[in-house]
């Protein structure tokens, strides 16, 4: 074997989700130090005896401290070094998921969800973390399916575009906005229809991501 | 600190280069177990007494593996998992760099080039990793800068269109091209002309990146 003292080795999940239309990412109070009592994002180590790797190492910590699956999930960048962990030379291989409010809402309620424009410091280098997770999502949410992984199984036209302008920071003029998803089809007509509100006028009709969208989403590079 | 047993850390990194116009990545044979005699791309263990952090790793390994300052390093992804390496549970931090032929000449000519698209078996997940970094270089060449690094520093626009085109594995439109790099801003005019080869008509204008464009991609997440 080498003859190297080895990293400590950590996995921090982002995990994002709508409230009231806006952008949150989930913390939790740590109860243990380095840094208890400070909000940081979930994560854990790597146990090498049960995590076939660092992607198990995300579902698992994120099943053990929300309670809820994860359907989606990406690594987001390695973040490394001698001052990150106060415990010593550490590196962090951070990932994101983005989840429908009511599934989140459906695990063990643990997870303080604070949106991401308000964050107060956090431990560890999670702030930092947690922007370059946002940039991410804004980079790839231009040319993909993944802010459609924040909505209900069924939307409709005018609620997708809502949670593209919210993940995006940016108002989509409305025919732009349909005419980019007829051509990056992955989205299908679902049964039914949805009003807005009570008096909002004619009744939305209702779509879904294809399945082959969600599958191939499941796991990605 | 924590109970659980640390998995090894090591960096592996893709060096990019062209030769004759085609891409290629830099391997070495390996000197000792496992996969001793094999093919691998350079890499080595993190030191945590002397890196700052794995970016540093990864110019440590070039520079001492190669004899080259490298001066545009991204990190590509993190591979992870009990199968990959045969000493244990393993994590690869995986960067990319991509370097003109004429900077890598003078090094210590020790990494052996290869065309990407055609590799032998490699040692541990190196296949993969090579796989996802062509993968991760043709997807951000589309919208960056990035091909142009493989170039001498003052380059034709002939050239730079050679460069992208290979890069990309497809034919572009040249009239189309010269608009997108008007609109990217990130070339500018330099001193003289050259011409591609004897009798080929008239010299071509010689252009350079901007020195913006050099410092900006130099760190980038």
């Amino acid at each position: 074997m080498e003859d190297y003292q080895r990293p400590i080795v950590t996995v921090d999940v982002a995990v994002f989700t709508l409230v009231s239309g806006t952008l949150h990412v989930g913390l939790l109070t740590r109860d243990r130090d380095p840094f208890s009592g400070k909000l940081a994002l979930p994560g854990g180590f790597v146990h090498i005896n049960e995590d076939v790797d660092t992607a198990r190492t995300a579902r698992r910590v994120i099943e053990e401290k929300t309670g809820v699956r994860v359907p989606y999930l990406e690594q987001l960048y390695t973040f490394s070094g001698l001052s990150r962990d106060p415990r010593g030379w550490s590196v962090s291989i951070a990932y994101y998921v983005v989840i429908p409010g009511e599934i989140l809402a459906s695990g063990n309620g643990e997870l303080q969800l604070h949106p991401v424009d308000k964050l107060p410091p956090l431990a560890f280098d999670h702030n930092t973390i947690v922007e370059v997770a946002v940039n991410r999502l804004r980079a790839k949410s231009t040319y993909s399916s993944l802010p459609a992984f924040l909505l209900p199984e069924t939307f409709t036209l005018p609620e997708l575009q809502k949670v593209y302008e919210q993940v995006l920071g940016t108002k989509i003029d409305r025919w732009k906005f349909r005419r980019r998803f007829e051509d990056l089809d992955i989205i299908e007509l679902a049964e039914g229809t949805r009003t807005a509100r009570a008096g909002a006028g004619r009744p939305g009709q209702l779509f879904r991501l294809r399945s082959q969208v969600l599958s191939e989403l499941k796991e990605t590079i």
